[in-house]
């Protein structure tokens, strides 16, 4: 079984640009961090777009739904932004049928030394390997169904909207 | 739904003692990589021992058995030294019916800055959620039935015993 | 000897809000930097402000200059953001007399895990130890005199004037 | 002005090897810290051994004196372990007139995440700059004199013969 991982950006994959001081995106780490976890699972990593979700317009969320359907694997991994996560997780599961996709992320940038991005990368991997069809969000080790899932703006942590 | 996890030691938890350059055990880290994770996932960690894997007894693994017989939880992680893993998954299997029991590890101790145990812990506490009853060994992004699995002591990595 | 340190924030200081992606100052890092560096070195802390330095204006300057001139240590190290540490060198060196002051900062944050930040202050603190009156800046693991030396805003390096 | 390093070893460039568990050496992580330090003084590294500094024999010694001399630089930075460095210093002072010498170490190893020998190297560089001719241990964030310094094998920091 290969998982096919597209990558669209987000705070996972954000570096911090030493001259002026600001974050920027270059290449992403998930090579490093599958090798750092000492993964063996079969991936194919596609780099689809560099974005802070908050810049993610609906045609790049299209683009995102026509590669998940253009693969020819069943379980999909995508990194994304936190910011917009669900709202892109609600166009794949209009679009994409008969197939397993977890989006995951992470708050702190890997390259910040104490990322959760590791942690939730071994979780999303881990999900996308044995939940049924369906389109999904992994974040603070827990799976949410796309449609009963929100972030919380002010604790950073993904709930269930039943849980308000 | 409440995950227990039992801590046994194994590498996950070496310290390096900066006066004899020898390393030892003294807390486990678990706390802190579900912090650094931003982990929501109720959990409740009880140490059971803090012995390197080859220095575990028989008796070691009857306690270790007992406790997963004793708590009210179905779905228990075990962190554990890699060595002898398969060997204890084995014990539990026999011993302890009914229950989803996932044992992980790591080849780094969390304490050394890049380690695999920050992955392996999302990716147990992910398959523990999701797993049917049984003893599992989650190693590597992937998880393992307790009687298919080996630690290939070459590379370091888990495989199943028939891809031999 | 102890060395009095002044803390005027800088990159050095700066850590990652994870709510908002943003930069932001908390707590100086100083004791835990001096810790992880085993430093027997006396030290007497005192944050005097937490700013980025194209932040600072004049009247943070001679807030700093009063302080040294008025601290009891005849060496002080300054912890100052690199964009405007050789203006407030400057300024230190008209107002302070017959002390010896070393500046130094980071290009990256310190919380980010690959900081030039530990480095530099390995320096700056055995700089100030030894260097005769005046005031000085440490970075790259070179000392500068206050007026023989820039940012060069390329390279993100302090190089002397005279080297053009 | 250019530093001469010499390499010889000890616990700033151990390893940990993930399939045995033991510690060991495979190639200096020097220029990697000096990078990591941006530092921008010329410097020429030598490899002349990888030894914990326990291991290291009377020959072994006399290899480093022998370089020492020989070199052209005036100014020569030596990495060691530090149970024996004052050994080390002790022969260099005996056989090698005329230059500033400066030994330093660390008391964990580098690729552990939070080594003290990134704040020790930064600190060994500045002292080595500006120190009279004469040998030197740069531990703690302190310049000794060869003769007026030993490890406190209980602190594990350097201090002063006639501290006690």
């Amino acid at each position: 079984m290969t998982i096919k991982i597209f990558v669209t950006g987000g705070t996972f994959d954000k570096e911090y640009n030493e001259i002026n001081g600001e974050l920027f995106f270059k290449n992403t780490h998930l090579p490093e961090l599958l090798a750092l976890g000492r993964s063996s699972i079969e991936v194919d990593v596609t780099t689809l777009m560099m974005l802070d979700s908050l810049d993610m317009s609906k045609s790049d969320r299209e683009i995102i739904a026509r590669n998940c359907i253009k693969t020819n694997e069943k379980r999909i991994l995508i990194t994304h932004g936190t910011d917009t996560m669900v709202e892109t997780a609600r166009i794949l599961a209009e679009k994409v049928k008969d197939k397993t996709i977890v989006l995951t992320g992470a708050l702190i940038p890997y390259k910040f030394g104490s990322s959760d991005g590791l942690f939730n990368l071994g979780s999303a991997l881990s999900f996308v390997q044995v939940l049924p069809t369906g389109v999904y969000i992994a974040m603070n080790g827990r799976h949410f169904s796309w449609d009963n899932c929100r972030k919380n703006t002010n604790t950073g942590k993904f709930e269930e909207l039943d849980k308000q």
